[in-house]
């Protein structure tokens, strides 16, 4: 019997059952919240419609949190989700597979781009080892949940068991819960897998029905053969286990990763909490499709962060209807981009709550 | 004899050359710095390119600071340059001019936008009444160095004389000036004064050659009639003035607004510092029109920080070959705009200082 029961419950049973509890703990966004915000918004010392999307934004966060003025989140938190990709085999990327444990080695020296801006943002960093091939030494940086050491190559064979793909995604919602319960009030996505945007576009294909070109990109910046080749290996995946968008678990274990597993994890942790979460990228909006897959009430506790490069990302967003705070041209991951948006959620809300109305200010409004 | 002293220098001689000394301290920007940047950025621990603008951006900011890496800024500092507006008279906007003082007493306490928003950036912010029509009450907040209670009509007379352009802008520059002195060391524009998009579009029109309708905007949401009779009264004034691009002071005194030359004059004390400057949005981008006219090295050190709805602000910053990091849809002035670009400023300069190189981390690069 392996470690995780599954000769005795191939479905993973336990694990996907705890996925289903998970899911049914979203709650709906508060609308009462949402109309108090909005009618304040209007009565707020500025022309109507001044601050532009920030207004929309605040709005937001007062019916994510359920009351108006929403509070400012001051405890920002990353959790970088890292995991190896049997599908490098395939060749879809330049880097060899150890660059994975060697970024999570810059991560814990503070010497990687995520800690570089997490750090001028105010943001916690912390790293989830859910599916990485080598086993990064302890570091109180690294939250040790290893799943598998990898997937297999999606190309040939599921990526992972159901019960893999359960149990990552739990792990990542035990992280977020780890962060929430030492008082994170925001939650940014981060990833780092040498070969993640493979299953990343093989998801996004998979629950927006796009075809496997409209969806792959250029990673780290293969040439056009890679790229090509990449499509190819997208659409052989998607043809040899037509992933059902209807059984997001299945098709996270036939052609996703371990990273975006605990991706979808999180997302339905921060918003079972209702405490917002910042998507970053291409790898965690293909993610976010799974979660709001599993519960769709999970859409409304996201904020698209940054519009990466990768043409996967805007596919995915736009199916969630999501419209990206920044665009910087940015394509790293590791939650780079997401984390330039965190001050704008900040702002958003303080607007909310600093500002006087009219009526507080002693003015009159204007027409225009 | 005025106490400007006017009446002996109809050309407001001393001030003016004052001005030309300022334009003349500006630098050029550190090309070897520059190139220093660029390699660096080759060289750090992430796929080549994968920080987007996020990159260029650092690179200027080390051409701007002389040395690679630059330094973080972590005190940055948005100046409100308040001033009032004859033109109001013509009835391009619904809002009397009381509410550039009432916005006044609101930003003194605490509950304008921009105090909202600079809370959570970190930033100090500092009034200027350098036109406001009703001296605001003294207060620790607001710098006061009025140079005449208001602009005339300028769609019937010069809004100013040359003199009085020149001291605001000084006014402006010694604000800036000040505010380095205490350790600024990221200068962001803010401007409040009912009418100002009028003289900003009349600016706008005067150093780009576009129509007056392309340069014309809703400002703070007017309709469209109001919007026409706008338009017409900026035609008209570029008619009777004629302004010369060639001769900003005289642009300035002509359809320019007292807040509109204090900020020229914070854009060249900045840049005669080597500190950047966030521009805000369509009043700050027609000052920045003007201090690049007084001196084209100043466009080295300015950053776009908000693309505004305004046209104009997209018109002179085109003119200016800049394109803003933010775009979220904001038209409400006070630099609230800006100061949501400063954590990217930041993060970039940070990006150049603390990742280490694939080297230093003892990493191979990837070839993609």
């Amino acid at each position: 019997m392996r470690p995780d029961g599954e000769a005795s419950h191939p479905n993973g049973g336990a694990a996907e059952s705890r996925v289903a509890r998970l899911a049914a703990a979203v709650p709906a966004l508060d609308r009462g919240a949402e109309a108090a915000a909005r009618r304040r918004q209007a009565q707020l010392v500025k022309p109507a419609g001044s601050l532009g999307r920030l207004e929309e934004l605040g709005v937001r966060l007062a019916a994510m949190a359920g009351r108006c003025p929403p509070p400012v989140p001051d405890s920002p938190a990353v959790l970088v989700a890292a995991g190896d990709h049997g599908v490098v085999a395939q060749g879809v990327t330049p880097w060899p597979q150890s660059v994975t444990s060697a970024m999570i080695g810059a991560m814990t020296a503070g010497v990687a781009a995520v800690n570089a801006i997490a750090g001028v943002i105010g943001a916690e960093v912390q790293l989830l080892d859910v599916g990485v091939a080598a086993a990064p030494p302890p570091h109180p940086m690294v939250r040790a949940a290893n799943v598998r050491r990898g997937t297999a190559d999606l190309a040939v064979e599921q990526a992972m068991t159901r019960g893999q793909a359960a149990r990552a995604l739990l792990a990542g919602a035990e992280a977020a819960g780890a962060l929430l319960d030492a008082g994170a009030d925001l939650l940014v996505t981060g990833d780092m897998g040498i070969g993640n945007t493979t299953p990343a576009a093989c998801l996004t294909a998979a629950f927006t029905g796009r075809a496997p070109s409209a969806v792959t990109g250029r990673g780290t910046g293969i040439d056009d053969a890679t790229w090509e080749l990449k499509v190819k290996v997208v659409a052989r995946a998607l043809a040899r286990h037509a992933p059902d968008p209807g059984d997001p678990l299945g098709a996270l274990a036939s052609v996703g990763g371990l990273e975006h597993a605990a991706l979808a994890g999180l997302l339905l942790a921060g918003a079972a909490r209702r405490v917002p979460v910042l998507l970053d990228g291409v790898n965690a909006n293909a993610a976010a499709l799974v979660a709001c897959a599993l519960e769709p009430r999970v859409t409304g506790f996201l904020i698209a962060g940054h519009r990466s490069v990768e043409p996967g990302a805007g596919v995915a967003l736009d199916h969630l209807g999501l419209t990206p705070l920044v665009d910087l041209q940015m394509r790293l991951g590791e939650g780079t981009g997401a984390l330039l948006a965190v001050p704008i959620v900040r702002a958003a809300a303080a607007v909310l709550g600093g500002m006087a109305t009219f009526a507080e200010a002693g003015l009159e409004a204007g027409n225009g």
